[in-house]
């Protein structure tokens, strides 16, 4: 809750993400004013709150399938207790919070697209790699029909997903994030459940060896399955798509009457 | 089997497209020589074949799904019955009709990707307006999360497979067929699946009425289902893929080393 | 629409099963009385119709993926317009034309369930002799390993199709219709599902033969493709179980209480 | 390598479970004889290894997606570097060690599947609690009907595998191990396949929660996961299986002849 006074007064239980690294100075808050009357679009603020303003306590440590991520400082449980800022620590504006995430959203999403492709990439190395090293029945794994099969199908999902991510960069740079809505969240569905196949496929080739962290694969798979939930679950983006195809469809069936 | 005379002899029973339609004047016939000792891609020729010439005889016609395709002659049985033709009706000349079908299979092959591409927006459109139309459990159709995650399915079936026949079909144009071969192979597997998935939700959505003539979702359907056998089965093409897929992959890692 | 007079009057456009042959004499039909103020499970009546009554009118046959299924007589369009036939033609009493239809569907459906699953060994039975006699690349079509997996999947979606039917057709059995509610719609989304897989899979090993009469493969798909909508379209049956699965945790969850 | 001496010596690099646990004392190793002229199914031996003999060193814990599993003494890799042991340490006796694993695979991988369906009600019964409590678009999540239509899917899984397990369990009860061996690869497959589905789906309901300790699910997801690849990765339980359903079907068309 955010008072407005002379300076901002809130608290809130967040899950924050690499607030366990002690290079972790700062947090931006995202903050809901429960009493303001402005429209649901303009209740949100952003606020840099230093980690060591009383009342912010790191709680705990969240893993993701077990991992703590230690290196980025791992995601916390961190509590915010009557923290006080001074009014200057607002980002932009009070209420433009919603406005600040919506402007770096499309960018976000694309971000973790084309980071899920170079992982797939690197998962299909491994699987392909792995296939040519290990026997299995007196052949080589890539042999194997089924194991060919998984390789191209890899192959064919990555590629799809790579030319998707790219319309939806393009769209971006010269229609703007805006126009790019859908085809962002086209790749925000494809992208991660792409990469998940093809990890899935390298384990299934590395055998008991892919969970460990001999190799990255099973790290890998934690980090991108986050992704159908992060920044908007697979569902909610669907959703969207459907919204906006029903809308052009209406639009080109209204332009041949 | 083709002996050579002054003139070609052969015979063999065929299945032909368009052969019950009275404008079907010739057949190109490819014919493997069993008796020739050249390499296995120099042993059939392709001949022009008179369907008035002697010993040429339509069977039957064979349905697709059911369908007989009267418009374009349907598909036919056809016998060929010790067949002579004069040796001038050789198309480029003897032993080069693997080679000629070569040259047309990678431009075939993305036509028809590219019409199946067609139906798809087709099929989706119609999904589309049935979803708007019809109403149960008191909404309408395209109001159930179902159906709308459908709609959004749809669409990025369709964006994937027609950004991955672009590709290809760019690469055939500055490459030519042989370096597109692993594009083309990748689109022959996608494209098919992708109008298939579209036309099945499309069929779903239009209830029985999909079925019948009314709407052009099950001739659709068959007439798509045959691409996944047509022109190489989708098996054949993911063997090709991984085959190049894996012969990439050696080269790089060489180019590491 | 239902009149109630002496004698019943109505008008309806609808589609019909086997009417195309001679042997049809009657129609039953399920008309809605739209003037009542019956409840809603209450305003359906069954109507016996002779075929031969003034104003049934056999308008065209309808294909179902192009087959007319002649020999049941096939499906035709019928309109009913201003039909009248006695008050005794009424099956089992005004407004319980619901109440019919609810006493049939669990059997009904259960038996439409059965026959998918013996349609899918037929298909099966076909993938396997065919996969035994085909060769393609060197060996036998069953020696390709996806083709094995195939058999081995189609295998396993038979084996756990027939499990649960079986379980459905002893809750009919020993608890009624009511109680096996749930199982009957989980068979009715599974056999289907299941039977069309091992079609699809049976229609790919026999290659372009597979889509004509000399297999009974595409005219039995185009039937069972017709199951996922035919007694309540899969999303129907969807929404039923899911339905009743929460309520059955709320209760177990209470019962921990 | 075994040695036949007064006492076997041996060295190999192993990964063993719960070698951790200062409770672990004695570990049983699968050692081959690589001199002996035995069948290849007469080559293993088991024997018991005491946790302190000389040679015996736990190198590094593995862990699983990220869980060490320290409950449980976590998976290890071990050395063993001329390990020294009496002849009477031999189970059984010499080359039985295939012998003694066969025996248990039957029972072992069936015990595997009946735990993996009861975390499947697990996962449900989380799924739908959290559906019951969480509210998203105004409505509570199982109202959606895409979380409808999940809940519906996972019960049906979850239904087809515990069927499928019951009916190898009692091949195994009534006919014996071997006659059940087809059944136990179909349950080895479908059962890891429909508990995976579960939980993945109970995971997006959850949301971030989901991937960490407060609930069980990524945990669960972990270990399930690596059931595809224990006791026989899928690919070769589907092999199997093929290879059966193959002979059967031959057998039968032989007994219409």
């Amino acid at each position: 809750m955010l008072l407005r006074l002379p300076f901002l007064l809130f608290q809130s239980n967040e899950q924050c993400f690499g607030a366990g690294t002690p290079n972790c100075k700062v947090a931006i808050v995202m903050a809901r004013d429960k009493n303001t009357s402005a429209s649901r679009y303009k209740q949100h603020s952003m606020i840099i709150v230093p980690m060591d303003t009383p009342g912010v306590k790191l709680i705990r440590p969240l893993s993701v399938f077990g991992y703590f991520d230690h290196f980025h400082g791992g995601h916390f449980e961190v509590h915010f207790d009557n923290v006080q800022v001074p009014v200057s620590n607002l980002l932009l504006g009070e209420g433009r919070g919603f406005e600040i995430a919506q402007g770096r959203l499309g960018p976000g999403r694309i971000h973790h697209c084309m980071r899920s492709i170079g992982a797939a990439e690197v998962a299909l190395k491994i699987l392909c790699e792995r296939a040519a090293q290990r026997t299995s029945f007196g052949k080589k794994l890539y042999h194997h029909e089924v194991v060919a099969h998984w390789i191209a199908e890899c192959r064919i999902a990555i590629e799809q997903a790579r030319l998707l991510t790219l319309k939806a960069a393009s769209h971006i740079d010269t229609l703007g994030n805006k126009a790019a809505r859908k085809e962002v969240s086209m790749i925000k569905v494809v992208a991660p459940r792409a990469v998940l196949k093809v990890i899935d496929c390298a384990i299934q080739v590395c055998g008991a060896a892919g969970f460990c962290e001999d190799f990255p694969l099973a790290e890998m798979f934690a980090y991108m399955r986050t992704l159908r939930i992060a920044d908007g679950p697979d569902e909610v983006h669907l959703s969207t798509i459907a919204k906006m195809e029903l809308l052009e469809q209406a639009k080109q069936l209204r332009a041949h009457l």
